[in-house]
């Protein structure tokens, strides 16, 4: 396998684009990061989303933003893994390059959810779940995670103060961040204190329902080498793994089993530990699942994300910055573009263009998306060359 | 890039399955290529399915099945391109082996299509084609094929005779195939006179709505070498390509140019050209289809595909056999499932599994899967060791 390098990103302000479409905001994002890799052309396409069918009545994206973005006949293709679903698509652009297939290949993430038809955000969210065992019971996915945030304040004694503190940190970075949706402020108090949606997740410990897309160019290293006008961000790491969709056949529900061991091999194919990681991008759709997977990626003790995050550990300027682009709490959680958006944050801080945000002299950062409560992960590690 | 070979296939009777769920027929299906193959773990995971979302509310496939086949934490994806999302599906697996990325790799396609809810299959259908252009003003896919065949009448003189044609034949191959979901001989004039779809095309021109699942098996050519217990079936040529999304950007709705394109790309890695070709399954979706796609893939000159088709050069025996499983007419179209099952064919007939319908002497096959009326495309070249 050929070592493949990150030459361009795209990103957009994130919120409620009601005046613009799926393909609107996806060429966007995608022009962006071709005009950032200034590269010519390219070889091939994967739009990570997760279900357009439901959200704006539209599959075949991979033939529709082809089509839209002006690059067809190159072979397009849309990757899906519930909201992990731009993780997965970035996998698949990496292992595209490195195989050797093709040279330059952009991968975006996209997902439109205000203008929703049909069943409604929540109905089509909930598909990431176990349609006969959850949804069929009337489980949704705040309820999910906020029995993993009981059973983890029961187990470990995690406080409720705790928990909200992951969203007090993550808008106070999301302030710094000019694609943020929401780039306003939290605190304690708040969080605990407004609307209830799953007890104890309130709305304030939840992601928000956005529209955004972000976009990657990729090619192989020699050729970055090249052409690239920026510090050079190689993928030192890629993995994906799986778990039971359904939380009830875990042995541990507050145990994010398969971001433990996408994360394991990750670092195994990097050639490093947790420990060598500056910042990381993690799946917050919700507080406690921060919490959850700071844990699983083994950069706290299992059972002290709720500590760490109080004493200050994962904020800017502490011992492990995590979510430094406001996470999904704070930057929106337009499914599908998530994980592309992720990379993006990373590359920034790699290149040391994070402005506001910036974690000095970071060499080294992870990203991890998952899909459902984690019954699917990817976690990519990228460094400057 | 190494060499890769399918060492494991597995189908199952399509049709109208009450009583199974999907993850029940992918499992099925998956289980016999596993079998086939005699490998006793996988690797890594590729789920092609076009709308389970809109078709069963259930998104996350790769995690879903995963777990349901019992093979997580490994790896798995859902790969989405409408009707051609089981071989852009196989795409991905064959890449990631040739990558050496992983050595062996499922690769499945599956569609649930007969209990559906919310706006039933002819809308889910209806988002492989542009939603804001053609869904939005009452187009649906027969109407679009009725378009093209009209055209190639226009245009060719192409007679409503040579369209049913394609019927007669694939059902009468279907009638060979006990996965066939229609095994039932029909004639030119009960085609002409059935119940009219969308003039001039009638119900006996329409794949059939099916349930129904596919599972290969891929790893290594010398792997395969090591392991396989059947004749080895390599895949000599791999491509994909798109085109517009809406038929009314194209220059001529009789071709199909992004058939043309990827068959042009998978020619040249596999070294051959379509003379060199002794069989092919093709995605004859609606039998007009068919015709397109014969003289996309060059076996037949331009407008002259319903001619070939008339004078037997597609039956069996005939010069290129088309379709010996019956094709998407006779043996149904479980959407994402039909491009998985063109390879099991394709591998059954190099094997010279192929009983009745085998074609003697069957050296090298192509698959071609399109998606939507082709604005997304895959073709496969396999051939014996």
């Amino acid at each position: 396998m050929r070592d493949v390098a990150v030459i361009g990103i795209g990103m957009m302000k994130w919120g409620e684009l009601w005046e613009k479409s799926l393909r609107t905001i996806f060429v966007e994002a995608a022009l962006k990061a071709i005009d950032d890799a200034g590269v010519d052309h390219i070889d091939s396409m994967y739009v990570g989303c997760m279900s357009s069918g439901l959200f704006v009545g539209q599959e075949h994206l991979g033939a529709l933003l082809a089509d839209y973005l002006g690059v067809a006949p190159i072979p397009a293709v849309r990757v899906e893994s519930a909201c992990a679903s731009g993780g997965a698509a970035f996998r698949q652009g990496f292992i595209e390059v490195a195989s050797g297939m093709s040279e330059i290949v952009l991968v975006g993430g996209v997902e439109k959810m205000t203008d929703v038809t049909g069943g409604g955000a929540t109905f089509a969210l909930s598909t990431a779940a176990d349609q006969e065992y959850e949804v069929y019971n009337g489980v949704t996915f705040p309820g999910l995670y906020a029995m993993m945030a009981r059973a983890h304040m029961e187990r470990y004694g995690t406080t409720r103060k705790q928990i909200a503190q992951v969203a007090v940190k993550n808008h106070e970075n999301g302030c710094k961040n000019p694609h943020a949706q929401y780039q306003m402020k939290v605190t304690v108090d708040q969080v605990i204190n407004s609307v209830m949606v799953a007890d104890p997740l309130t709305i304030l410990d939840c992601s928000p329902i956005t529209d955004g897309a972000a976009a990657v160019v990729l090619c192989p290293l020699e050729l970055a080498k090249k052409i690239a006008k920026k510090p050079i961000v190689k993928v030192a790491g890629s993995a994906a793994a799986t778990d039971s969709i359904a939380i009830h056949q875990r042995k541990d529900i507050t145990h994010l089993a398969a971001a433990e061991q996408a994360a394991k091999m990750a670092y195994k194919m990097a050639n490093v530990g947790p420990s060598d990681i500056d910042l990381a991008e993690v799946h917050d759709c919700f507080t406690i699942a921060e919490i959850c997977a700071i844990e699983a990626l083994g950069f706290v003790e299992r059972g002290k994300g709720g500590a760490a995050t109080e004493a200050g550990e994962t904020a800017l300027g502490g011992r492990i910055p995590i979510n430094t682009s406001g996470g999904l709490k704070s930057k929106g959680h337009p499914v599908g573009a998530t994980g592309v958006a992720q990379i993006c944050e990373i590359v920034t801080q790699l290149r040391n263009d994070a402005g506001e945000r910036q974690v000095k002299g970071a060499k080294r950062g992870l990203a991890q998306n998952m899909g459902g409560t984690c019954a699917s992960c990817t976690v990519h590690i990228l460094e400057v060359v």
